[in-house]
């Protein structure tokens, strides 16, 4: 396997978020020679979406995607009604960035407003989203703005996202918006779905669909000390990064890498400008 | 749906072993009119096999699985061999002790004598695992000891078991030993596979080569704490247990529900009789 291209190397704002406001993230990524972003969206607010937009224009940096909308089960129709407005607004402010794609977490089972899960239908959730997706997908092809589902690992399928394999997301998908020339598609993060036998195949399924809209890459550790906070860098784990990139590759994916790495207790802790010198090294070495 | 008969309770000795050895766990069952049991194998070993087995054997009780051979995949050779010499004796333990079935956690990516993954051969570890069950079979079937493939929760894939879903387990199973009868099915545990979108269809299927030969409960608490020691007590967290139950009934499973509890900070801190009463009545209440 070759190195990949260190031009395709972006980052996610999460990855240094505990560091660094988004204006220094930005400068950080000039500074480093990096030249692909992906924001979130709290991050976005508290530096102000034209400013940041007109930052990112500037420093020539390309939006690999937002993060995040999502979030669609909701306790009753008033809670899906604001959830669908706050995707709209999501969708907005993507356009306004310049991203590749809208990249979003479904949500999980059903919460009320103070985030407490209120149902275990499992099943029933799955069709909200479904429902929420198809609703947002009209108002995001209007807009112009792609939309990444991304599968998350199934420890987070009760309270972050109910789709929880890659063939989960291609058959909603499938159902939805087969071609993903037509703004559907998936964000693909090598954490949540590393473990499944079925990866190559659902990644050569997304590829004759076009819609691979985003990769994701960081690394699973052992022992693994947090479910939500404790993402390896690149090398220092057990994910055989090159392998599953090949297979992104051979679906025809031809975007950029994005490193996302929520490290509460390691690299949230360093200083940030290492953090970007290392995640520059290991997408050449161990990615 | 109707409770389930609290005949059909069995714990499993993990759900005390903070506070018991085996012995006392034993005469414990006998005192709340427990009926079923599933001893770790070295539980078995600190009492004596043959001494356990004459005292579970007096009290009456089924033994709904031994936990736990498996392990398959290894550095080496070496390795392989010493992991399938283990599991003979396991086997052999099994038989001494009337157990149902051998419950196989069958290990994740290969490590070398020190407990250290030295490959990200996933594929390569799965098929270490397809080749010592297929050897360990025919010692099984000899011996007339049932081998239970446990699927494991994805976030446990690189450390303890590459088997991570159902329909894994199943095609394991059509592989090697279509029909339950012959010796080889699968264990069902809810905390590993509640998650799964495929779920109904592949208990279904399992049910259809009657090879559903034990049926593990307990809950997935959100939020989660750890990886290994957090699991729920019935009703605490947020799997729909009498669904599931419904599936594996309707695929034709009238075996035990065994109660498997890992929880260190929790219900291994409890008077362990307490957590057997809560046992007795999560079982009525909400499994």
């Amino acid at each position: 396997m070759t190195s990949p291209d260190p031009a395709l190397l972006s980052i996610n704002t999460a990855t240094v978020r505990a560091q660094w406001r988004l204006p220094q993230i930005i400068e950080a990524l000039v500074r480093h020679g990096i030249r692909g972003i992906a924001p979130w969206r709290d991050q976005v607010d508290a530096a102000g979406l034209k400013d940041s937009a007109a930052r990112i224009r500037d420093a020539g940096l390309t939006v690999t995607g937002l993060c995040r909308g999502g979030m669609f089960a909701a306790e009753d129709g008033q809670g899906r009604r604001a959830a669908l407005d706050d995707n709209r607004r999501a969708v907005d402010e993507a356009v306004t960035l310049g991203a590749r794609c809208l990249v979003l977490v479904v949500g999980g089972l059903p919460k009320d407003r103070t985030g407490r899960i209120v149902s275990k239908d499992l099943a029933g959730a799955r069709s909200m989203v479904r429902d929420g997706l198809g609703e947002l997908l009209d108002y995001a092809r209007n807009a112009g703005m792609p939309l990444a589902i991304e599968p998350l690992h199934p420890m987070y399928a009760a309270d972050r996202a109910c789709v929880n394999t890659l063939a989960q997301a291609n058959d909603l998908c499938d159902e939805l918006g087969p071609d993903g020339r037509q703004g559907l598609g998936v964000a693909l993060d090598v954490y949540h779905v590393w473990w499944d036998p079925a990866l190559q195949r659902e990644i050569a399924r997304a590829g004759e669909h076009e819609r691979l809209f985003a990769y994701h890459i960081c690394d699973w550790l052992v022992p693994t000390r947090d479910l939500l906070n404790d993402r390896g860098m690149m090398g220092d784990g057990i994910i055989d990064l090159p392998l599953i990139r090949g297979w992104v590759e051979a679906a025809g994916y031809r975007g950029m890498h994005e490193v996302e790495i929520f490290s509460a207790d390691n690299w949230w802790r360093r200083d940030p400008d290492e953090v970007l010198l290392t995640c520059r090294h290991r997408h050449a070495d161990a990615s």
